[in-house]
Parts: C-alpha cells; sequence; structure tokens
C-alpha cells in the first residue's frame, strides 16, 4: 500500500479525426500529497463514457478537456487520506478521478457512496448510467403505458437500461443497435418488443415496421441520421429525451443538423429536451430505491464490461466509441 | 346582395420552387347553396399567413391544399343563410373560408366571434396572430422578468405581438427582422430593446452583441440559419418556442437542419417545443381579456397591412412571403 508511483494516462494531442492510441501516453509521478480540503483518492474503477471523446470537442458541461493533462473520466475510488471534513480512510467515493491509479482532489467535487456489493454496480445501474437512464426516460421521455418508446444505442450502458424501465413501467419498446448480436440480446435477454440493426437494415423502414403505431418517446443517445430517422415518425406531442449525440463524437463536427427540424416539431407538436443526469440530483433517493428494487426482483438485469488494467483504458474508450461493448464498459484499475 | 356569381382563386398548379402568380387562377361559379348542417358564408377578410405556402408542400397540422382547388385559407365571413342550429344571418364567424367570395361549409368547422370594431382585428391582435403570440410566449417560452426574448420575423403578425407581450412581462426584447425600416420600426414605435437586420448584418454577431446575457427565450418563426445563430447563444435552460420555419416554405424543402442539434440541446439543458395555436383553446377567455385590456391601455399596437380586393390575393401571399408586410397582412374581399 505505500505504493509511490502514480500511473496517468495523458492525453497528448486533441484528436481532430478519429480517435486513437497515439492521442494518450502513459507517464509515471509521485503520488500526490492532499492539501487542506483535499482527500487522496486510490482509484479502483474508471468509468469509460461516449462522453469522454465529447469533452475533447470542446466546453460542454465542463471544461474541455485539454493536451497533456492527465485524461478527464470519473472513477470510483477509496479514500486513502483525508485532510477534508466528513472523508475518512476507506470511504467510498465517485468523481472525477482521471485515468490514473491515484488523484488528490478538493472533496466538495466527490459524492460519498455506499459500499454496495458488486461495487462495478456503483458506476453502471447505480451510477450516472443508471441514473441517467431513469431521470432521462421517466422526467423527461414521460413515457405513459401502452406507449411506443425507441432507445437509440440501445445495447449501450444507459440504453440498455432505458429500454427495461420503459418495459416495466408497460410500455412497447425498440432499442436501435448495431450488429444481429446486440439486437438479439435486446429481444431475447432485456425483453425489448423489437431491435433495429442499424448497421444492416434501413433504418427508416425497419423501425416503421417495428413502430406500426408511431413513436411517443425517443430516447436520443446518438443524434444525426438516426434522430433524423426518428423525427418524421413521432407522434403527435411526442416527447425526445435529448440525452447524447454518440454520432457527433468521433471525427470532425458534423456541418448540418437533422433534417426536419424545426418543421416537424412544430407540425407534430414535439418537445425536445436536453438534459444532464445532475440537473436531478434532488430525487436521487427515489430513484436509487427504486432501481435497487427493480435490480433485485431481477426487473432490470445489469450487464457489465469490465476490462482490465489502466494501461488499457485508451483502448477501452476507443473500442467504445467504436461500438464494441454490451452494457457498462469500465476498466479496473 | 343578390349577387349569384361567386370568384374564386383557384390553386392550378403546386409550385416547386418560389410561389408565383401563375401558378394561381381566377375562377368563377354559382353561389352555392348550404345543405343541411351548414351556412352560407360571405367572405369579409382573408388571412394571409406564411402558413399558407407550407400547406402547399404536404401535409401539416391538416391535410395538404390540392392543385385545381379553391385556394385554402382563414376568413372572417358573415353568415348569409343557415341550416345549422346556433347560427344566424349576420353571425361573424371564423374559419377556413378559402380565397372566394362565398363558400357554404359545416357549421362545426366555424367559431363564431363577437362584432369587435375594427373588424380586421379579429384576423390580427384578437386572432390567430394575436393568439399564436400569446400562447407561443407564454405557455410553451414561459419568458420571466428580466429574461432576454429574441424573435424573428419580428415586424410579421406573430413577432411584432410577441415582441410587445414580452416587454409587457417585463423582459429584455430583440427582434430580428428584414430591413433597417422594420428594425427601426420595433424599436422606436414598438418598445424593442433591440433589432438585428438579419439582411444586413451578420446575425451571430450582431445578435451577440444586442444580447449580451445570452438567450432565455427564442420564438422562432423562421428556422433555418437564424434558428442555428441563436442556438449557441442559447442560455442553460433556455426556451425555443417553434412557432414556424418561414424559411424553408418558399422553396425546395432544405436538405439539412440546423448544426448543432442535438449536441447543444443536451449541452444546454435546452427544451424545444413546437405548438400550434389551437392547442391552448381552452385558455382562450383568458388570452382574449389580456389581449384587450393591453390593446386598450395602449400597451401592445395593433399594426395592420389591409390589401383590397380578391384578385390581389395571390400577389399578396407572394408579397408576404418575400417580407414585405409589417403587422397582420389580409384581403378586403
Amino acid at each position: 500500500m505505500a505504493q509511490t508511483t502514480n500511473r496517468q494516462i495523458l492525453l497528448v494531442e486533441k484528436p481532430t479525426g478519429k480517435l486513437g492510441p497515439q492521442h494518450f501516453k502513459m507517464s509515471e509521478s509521485a503520488v500526490p500529497e492532499p492539501k487542506d480540503g483535499e482527500v487522496l483518492l486510490r482509484v479502483l474503477y474508471i468509468s469509460l463514457d461516449a462522453a469522454n471523446r465529447a469533452w475533447m470537442q470542446g466546453a460542454t458541461y465542463r471544461s474541455a478537456v485539454e493536451a497533456n493533462s492527465v485524461m478527464a473520466g470519473g472513477g470510483l475510488a477509496e479514500v486513502m487520506a483525508s485532510k477534508a471534513p466528513g472523508f475518512a480512510p476507506g470511504d467510498l467515493v465517485f468523481g472525477d478521478t482521471g485515468w490514473q491509479d491515484y488523484t488528490a482532489v478538493p472533496a466538495k467535487h466527490l459524492v460519498k457512496v455506499p459500499r454496495i456489493e458488486p461495487l462495478t454496480h456503483l458506476l453502471s445501474v447505480f451510477g450516472i448510467a443508471g441514473l441517467t437512464a431513469y431521470f432521462g426516460l421517466l422526467n423527461v421521455g414521460k413515457p405513459k403505458a401502452g406507449e411506443t418508446v425507441v432507445v437509440s444505442a440501445a445495447a449501450g450502458s444507459v440504453g440498455s437500461i432505458v429500454g427495461q424501465i420503459a418495459k416495466i413501467k408497460g410500455c412497447r419498446v425498440i432499442g436501435i443497435a448495431g450488429g444481429k448480436d446486440k439486437c438479439n440480446w435486446l429481444t431475447s435477454e432485456l425483453g425489448f418488443d423489437a431491435a433495429v440493426d442499424y448497421k444492416s437494415e434501413a433504418i427508416f423502414k425497419t423501425l416503421k415496421a417495428a413502430a406500426p403505431n408511431g413513436i411517443d418517446v425517443y430516447f436520443d443517445n446518438v443524434g444525426g441520421d438516426i434522430l433524423e430517422a426518428c423525427l418524421p415518425q413521432m407522434n403527435l406531442r411526442g416527447r425526445i429525451a435529448c440525452c447524447g449525440a454518440i454520432s457527433q463524437y468521433d471525427g470532425a463536427p458534423s456541418a448540418t443538423g437533422p433534417r426536419g427540424i424545426p418543421g416537424l416539431i412544430v407540425v407534430k407538436r414535439l418537445t425536445m429536451q436536453g438534459f444532464i443526469v445532475t440537473d436531478f440530483y434532488d430525487q436521487r433517493d427515489q430513484a436509487f430505491s427504486d432501481l435497487q428494487s427493480w435490480v433485485k426482483a431481477g426487473q432490470l438485469k445489469v450487464q457489465e464490461d469490465v476490462i482490465d488494467g489502466l494501461e488499457n483504458t485508451p483502448q477501452a474508450l476507443i473500442g467504445l466509441l467504436a461500438g464494441e461493448n454490451r452494457g457498462k464498459r469500465m476498466v479496473k484499475v
């Protein structure tokens, strides 16, 4: 435990096109000393999220990540030493730890989390992924029983939970995912009513066949062509929960937006609403309690994709952007 | 009054590019006889609206207008004869009369209106334009005192009322309009805080200078480039009331939508919401009462642009699409 070197993965250059391993390098530094108000953390698991790539494009809901600094990223960590009231060695926390073994961060940026087993659930169903799915679907999408809900990136960490919660709420659920295997998994394992493989099927037509009564709620993780295909199929007063735009992250920013905006929004009286999970943190207790009871009852299956070794974090993100993962991807440091 | 011919303006062909006089022709038929449940109307004023052009592109919130039929359009009319309970000769009504002197229509499609003088106000501030501005701004845009409201097509029938209501509600108001004259009118006569001339100014920069604290509510009448310029300037949790997309109506449909969607919607937690005035008709009494008291108090100025003669209706619409009018344009039949 008296480790003195801290492995860190730096972003050496901001990618202009696709993200590749050449944009990162491993480096070593001394384990930092916490200052007043800070805690020293040992990072246990690093969360991989498509948003990591968006942060390289510029300021979003956080400042942009900069070249030649430790790559930013959410992580589950254990407190090793504390110079902040309310935090003690052994506490588990979630925060922006970055891609490294150790970090000293101001305690005010950390959230204490309970020691739930398996710990990985704190980054998947009980972490940002689960809460994003829960709040985005229920507070923004507002589905009613019997309505049709479509979710993109449906085999991903958020999408796979969105679809299952929509089923729990009595909706017809269609997932859009890349590849036959993922699509089969959605329908046979997670209980989705239908799945559309955007890599091998004509998305507009297949979606239309899968959603013959139109779409009431579209939970959008991807933007771009898939958003464009959903727009004309939205029902009157449909809701589009804008969660992310994965299709736009890994490359040059798109020169255009989806056709039909704002025309279809007017005609169909649609609501498109963007959100970030923290917007709803005042309702977190209820969300945790619901998610826990659904997992316990077997109504909500948790799929995780845990990769071993800090050194594999760059490739884990590159692969996530290429759609490799099923469920929540994270790195065990 | 015993007129026997009914002048009618037909849409002879649906335009694929810009609308021109060649797309219309005048025709004559007999004054129709009302059937059971119908009333015979004499059309007094025809409302010209950018939406008339959108109806030629396809089904919207109503079915598309078809070639070789009387051009559709809202009108203020007087009941001449009635075969429907509740309607008597002399009653004033609003409905889709079409571009003609007389029409017989099912009474269930008509709305009786009070005999307010001047009658033209029933098509402007107390008509669809005024109600659209009222409900769109207050129920969809939800501005708070001190917030910045931007409205496009600000010198038009809806926009000119939106801006004035926003001022009444204590907002900073910026209008976007075409040409110096309109812009001067907005600031000097209607009390807008600033106006941006999209025809001669770099819209993004000028808007940024006029809205240094960002935009909280954007009332969008035009879509396209102007929506794209507003999106990055929206404040966190800003609202975009999607009322229309004039920039997209008169020509081939746009191949793309505005950049930044859905990315900016997510990051800024924006809400884009489409609406049609009838969505809020259950609250019409309150709206009428507010609008009437503001007009009476001189807080809301009514600008109308009345053109004489049924035969001039095509040119009146063509001119409206080119941005000729200031305030509500209508034809006195």
